[in-house]
């Protein structure tokens, strides 16, 4: 039999607010089968937060010492007796400085900070590595879903071929509030920052930076090649109207905000953009605020995995998952049994590289021939066209087209974009979305 | 650094057939980057498979050396230059003798075997645990769709409230068939059968042992008790008419075969029958040959792991993540890292005690009074209806009433039901399927 050799392992959390208060719920309300799980009683050693009374009443009400509570960080990183270090500060600095002092004195990591991952992954898993200690990051994408043990151990034997995620659920219920109730983007943002759920400065999540960071993430673990946020190809779901959405269902598609990396011949695209999905997609009936993650493998196939990718428990319930880890792993000796696996290095698309099919909109003079320039148009850039819809608008001869190209090489759909928008009879390019449902 | 003690693992196959086959392939196809993420190459030391032209062909045709194959257990069992057995035969014996001699050999263990694991898994995990050696077995429950290890340890910061599983692909093939072209169940059995998604004998799926022992595996890990798939309540969907689906879709429900356990007041109820959920329910958009898990838990909330439940590549991806898992506890000196967790000892409800609600289709004599008698009848064993139909069938003065039920203990439903069929107005009861819609 294996002789445990601790009967108590010591945490410290770095940060008091909604992830913090869910990980010391999870951690109180469960602690008789977690403690049997991991052989030992899992002991919340010390809270880095400001010593302020909404604090200390948390503390209190989960009837924790007054003392647990500190505002001094060392007060955690420089304490020999506490063997891991939840970091739910968030942001870059000072939660990178925090963590790699905790990495350097030893201590197991385990953190929610999507954004400090997916920017200085590299540097903070070289850290780990060579202290031999883990630095567990589950929670930082799609909150509770566990996509990235998944990856890292189930999943390890496939050559993955792509994901696809909704992993921004303010967006994803922003664009369901849309489709479903027919009301335009900002009714639906200001509908969403009074529920909670978009901030009152939406650009990280409408603009689609949150779900870059996700999604860089996630193609890193996937293709073994580290790639940052700041790699990924960005745009958000701002201009998205009720038009297109109408559109996309008559079409048979359903408008999501995607996260999507893929491996094609050695090279790995990354990109997070709204794209049109065949309603049959598994992600198209993904609603609300809920996440989802497609993962193709070469042997496992399509899979999906889906549940809330934010708020309190949800996120606390992958934390805790992860100090689970980290605590088998101090139990048996095997702390960096689970490290980086960025062992290759993959060129990385530029967005002019990738093929996809697009859906266009546009205004035109409803006048002979003006379907045929712009296809020949297209044909010239080698862009073929698969379904068309030619609708009369308004009295003063405008006509409105829409059209879903083939697969296309975006430059040089780019390059006959520049061409339509040149022609005399186009009056405007309403709007441009990928397509996304080749299989 | 941690020094890795190995840099070649060896491990034997027991059996050729369809898993293991899938095994041989993906363990070759993504031979680099397995190597890498274990640190050590995976040598294929010895299959196990009688030696005939066919086997023979198929191991030369991966490059193998013939002198692989043996058709002698011991070759596999007593060479200590293997550290981990494969066991992909299937079946009861003797597959259980050769996995215990394997564990007391000090190998680990990886095994797609459910009905081994739901069946004898306490005597198998407690040899495991006796020689500090893993015993996984991923791809014993919904193929490559990687729950077991979500449960285990992702998850493990959960009180599981329940899971529903669609963890048959032969019986989701035929009620999705059923429900799409509007056939009988026997019109697409035969189906199924061409297609090879169904077995010539299919009692094992469509009476729904097969999901029976899945469902007992994924109940111990998530209630950290045995249960066995003797314990398991089991009813198959040959009753299914396309009437009822028919219903169903009216009343806006799907009919899935699901597998079910809850833990309610510190007692599991665990079983397997046709079910109606709502149509919005993420379950019910799993079609065709697909498996999906749908897991509670009260911090993660409602997640729901979807993929192929079977076949040889899905399976095999299962397989080769535990092959990853026990090399790396290998390489960590870490086996035995994750356990059996069935530490408590949880009382199983009889079906008798479950609470459901129910949806029944009867044909009665159409007749003033009739729906009074009937609704007099479940008012009488408290079982309040929440919808009912009612409809003239015929010109013999027949009628059809479907109602569903509010929650009910299901021995109060069948003391009414007991009653119901003695009306002389109720000509004959049809059918009865749980509906599983509470939130």
């Amino acid at each position: 039999m294996h002789i445990s050799q601790r009967n108590k392992i010591n945490i410290g959390i770095m940060g008091m607010g909604t992830v913090g208060t869910g990980v010391v719920k999870v951690l109180l309300e469960n602690k008789e089968t977690i403690s049997r799980k991991v052989d030992a009683h899992i002991e919340i050693r010390k809270i880095l937060d400001q010593n302020t009374t909404v604090v200390l009443d948390k503390i209190q009400a989960f009837d924790l010492p007054a003392d647990v509570l500190t505002d001094q960080a060392k007060d955690l990183l420089d304490d020999p007796e506490i063997d891991i270090i939840v970091e739910v500060l968030g942001g870059i600095q000072p939660a990178k400085d925090y963590m790699i002092r905790a990495l350097e004195n030893g201590k197991s990591v385990v953190t929610a900070n999507k954004d400090l991952i997916a920017a200085h992954g590299k540097e903070l898993f070289d850290v780990a590595a060579l202290h031999d200690v883990d630095l567990f990051f589950e929670a930082s994408v799609a909150g509770g879903i566990p996509i990235i043990q998944s990856l890292k151990e189930s999943l390890a034997g496939n050559h993955i071929k792509q994901i696809m995620g909704i992993v921004n659920g303010t967006t994803n219920f922003i664009l369901t509030k849309m489709s479903e109730e027919g009301k335009t983007f900002d009714e639906v943002l200001a509908q969403a920052q009074a529920l909670g759920y978009a901030e009152a400065d939406p650009t990280a999540d409408v603009g689609g930076f949150d779900a870059a960071r996700k999604v860089a993430i996630l193609a890193s673990i996937a293709f073994n090649t580290r790639i940052t946020d700041a790699a990924v190809f960005v745009e958000g779901i701002t201009k998205i109207s009720h038009l297109d959405i109408t559109y996309a269902k008559e079409l048979g598609y359903t408008i999501k905000l995607l996260g999507i990396t893929k491996e094609i011949d050695g090279e790995v695209e990354v990109r997070v953009h709204p794209a049109m999905i065949p309603i049959s997609h598994p992600l198209s009936s993904v609603k609300d605020a809920f996440n989802a993650v497609f993962v193709e493998g070469d042997a496992v196939g399509k899979t999906m995995f889906y549940g809330r990718g934010a708020g309190e428990l949800p996120t606390a319930s992958a934390v805790v998952g992860d100090i689970i880890s980290a605590s088998r792993n101090i139990q048996f000796s095997s702390r960096g049994r689970l490290g980086c696996t960025c062992f290759e290095h993959k060129r990385i698309r530029s967005i002019g590289e990738i093929k996809t099919k697009f859906y266009l909109r546009m205004v035109v003079k409803d006048r002979p021939g003006v379907l045929a320039s712009i296809a020949a148009v297209l044909g010239n850039q080698n862009v073929s066209i698969a379904t068309v819809i030619q609708k009369r608008i308004d009295e003063k001869g405008r006509a409105e087209i829409v059209l879903i190209t083939h697969l296309v090489e975006e430059r040089h759909f780019r390059d006959a974009i520049a061409v339509i928008n040149g022609l005399s009879s186009v009056e405007n390019i309403e709007s441009i979305i990928r397509v996304e449902d080749a299989d």
